[in-house]
């Protein structure tokens, strides 16, 4: 059967050349980065070598004070940053300041701190899923100690404008933190340039390993860390350093920086062609977030009439996987809190698919997605009695013209 | 020059074969297991594969309610255990109980807590590093939420009667938790026969992969999440799944169960004979930790007279590879608490090296290293005070008699 990969937010494979790098360091370089003989020295190396290329790719270079942090995951790069301010207690105030759409990784641990005590406040977002700076504006005061924003959104891919809402916390001395995790290694970031303080991201999220993630940290934000031990990552996360995994993410950011230009083009090639082609065939579609400030790999529609999670079924039955929403959420098969923000109505949030195109997605597969796409909806349009009560009105409508 | 690895607990290599079992998780099952499409059922299943497997080098297998969650490191696993209990908040009270002999990953986060306000107290030791139930009975109140003791001891090897200690955590209710980082893959650890609510593992100390973690939890022990996000690991973990390094863990943990036996009388029949051949071959050497219960890889001696970092370096340079102590702390320069617990005088905690066999130990090094050993020993001696301190006294006792 054809296979048609349409789902690589959820994860992308490793990059050929990544893999090569780390395989030396679960066999010969197998050290430990901490030991005091020569068996240490070239994983020791080839960590600090891995956090310059990380900086690199957000511009971290030439802030020597400044820290990239090793985690193993954004997951915990985000609750490292959010937990770490919190209980360093270094500014005095209970006010957390985030947006409706953020991921659940900043959301969860929010919900759990606001029953702490804590004054959470959720920006809305508009029909794009654009958070106002307006808004951050009015909502910061002198008790608000962290204002915590995505870079842009894995879901729904709105680029959020975060150099001026970073300025809005700057302004006032608040710590600001963006979750990066969907757009690092695909759009431009500069944490200087953008003024953040510390900066999440994930590098399964562009050809890097799983379980690889930093949190960019400037000089002078002080953080706990969650995991308290040994004096690894400059006493912010203690235990033995994933050497291997380390390396992956440095080489993933090295080639994601390199060609960062021709890889987002080559996506958003492919994203627009599969978009042009799927609105011309498919009746019924709705494109979810901003039509042109949107990460260049993110395509999301929803079919009206259509239950997303059988979409995706019948879909899977064609060879051709996408998915619903998070990939983290789609067990919990709730609906998105990301489409609920921006104001979808219920019967379009349902029906919401995300197609993540990826460095292998090829245009020769488009007439084979749309054809099976355009199938698949309107089988199940004609099973579902939102669509025959639709067609009835239309025909009412007509009559009465 | 000849090499010598004689640092094991720092880190092991990853196992050819386990290896193997990883890199096809890189490639073509990148897939992620939270994913609802065909991508993520073979990931899916081999987590569950991985977790049987861990289960079943602890005794874990029977127990279908019992929980393995993967995390990246031992040190995460203890941290997750212990703050996790005191977050849930089950039990009232403020009373943590440990040993004074514990890995930074316990002590360091327990220090956190006694600033909060929870009384920690820290069982002491014998001069073997055994731990004794009638001190822990008297510790034991029912303002006590926990108990954390190691299996066994990084550093001196010294096994816990921990079947013992947790039946008196047991008899009150209280949870018991037990960091098995060194002890697990070498000896026997069975949870339902020793009656531990939680045990902490890593999968590179017994050649599996580095940043591979485990926590058992019991079935009925409640804990809250470090990493708060999406409902990974029973919403006890977020963040995706480090797939091919959990599927290592996995293999190497089912590597270790099955030649446990094998492994550890190789690694102690090396261990036993370079004992053997330092102690005739170099003076003034003490042993550290028990002469018996101990972990079959591990022998930990102090040379008197001699400085322990300035041994390693010597060492070093002579290509064989030692620590003179925890490799979490080796940086730190610090003098080892575990060495300050069981009453050794400074001068011989200063001079203690660790030596750790592996797998791929020979015995046909044992000449070498101990020639190596008692040249460097006795050079240093010669430049140490102390030394010719010991000299002079020892000569004007025997004009004395």
């Amino acid at each position: 059967m054809k296979t048609v990969n349409l789902d690589y937010t959820a994860a992308t494979p490793v990059d050929e050349k990544v893999l090569e790098t780390m395989l030396p360091f679960f066999r010969e370089h197998f050290g430990n980065p901490s030991s005091g003989h020569s068996l240490g020295e070239i994983p020791r190396e080839a960590l600090e070598e891995a956090r310059v290329k990380v900086g690199r790719l957000i511009g971290a270079e030439e802030s020597g004070k400044d820290k990239i942090i090793f985690t193993a995951s954004a997951s915990e790069s985000n609750n490292l940053a959010v937990k770490g301010i919190v209980a360093a207690g270094k500014r005095k105030g209970n006010r957390i300041i985030t947006s409706a759409i953020e991921h659940f990784s900043i959301l969860n641990q929010l919900k759990s701190l606001e029953k702490e005590g804590f004054e959470v406040v959720k920006l809305p977002v508009d029909k794009y899923g654009l958070i106002s700076p307006d808004q951050l504006k009015e909502a910061v005061n002198d008790q608000t100690i962290l204002v915590s924003i995505q870079a842009a959104n894995t879901e729904i891919g709105t680029i959020q404008p975060l150099k001026e809402l970073a300025a809005i916390a700057k302004d006032q001395g608040i710590p600001f933190h963006s979750d990066a995790t969907a757009a690092a290694g695909w759009i431009p970031l500069n944490v200087e340039q953008l003024g953040v303080d510390m900066l999440s991201l994930a590098g399964d999220q562009f050809y890097g390993p799983k379980g690889s993630g930093a949190l960019f940290v400037r000089r002078g934000v002080r953080l706990r860390p969650l995991i308290e031990g040994g004096i690894q990552e400059k006493g912010l996360r203690a235990g033995t350093e994933n050497v291997p995994v380390i390396v992956g993410l440095g080489e993933a950011a090295r080639l994601a920086h390199n060609s960062m230009s021709e890889r987002s083009e080559q996506v958003a090639s492919f994203r627009d062609k599969l978009k042009e082609s799927l609105f011309n065939e498919v009746p019924h579609l709705h494109l979810n977030g901003h039509p042109e400030k949107r990460l260049p790999w993110n395509l999301n529609v929803s079919v009206e009439f259509v239950e997303g999670e059988a979409l995706l079924m019948r879909l899977n039955m064609e060879g051709i996987y996408v998915s619903s929403g998070s990939s983290c959420t789609s067990q919990a098969l709730k609906s998105s809190h990301v489409l609920d923000a921006i104001g979808l109505p219920p019967e379009l949030a349902q029906g919401s698919l995300l197609l993540a195109a990826g460095l292998k997605s090829r245009e020769e597969d488009i007439p084979y997605i749309t054809e099976k796409m355009a199938e698949v909806a309107s089988l199940l349009r004609m099973m579902s009695p939102l669509y025959h009560q639709y067609l009835k009105e239309a025909k009412n409508n007509a009559n009465v013209q």
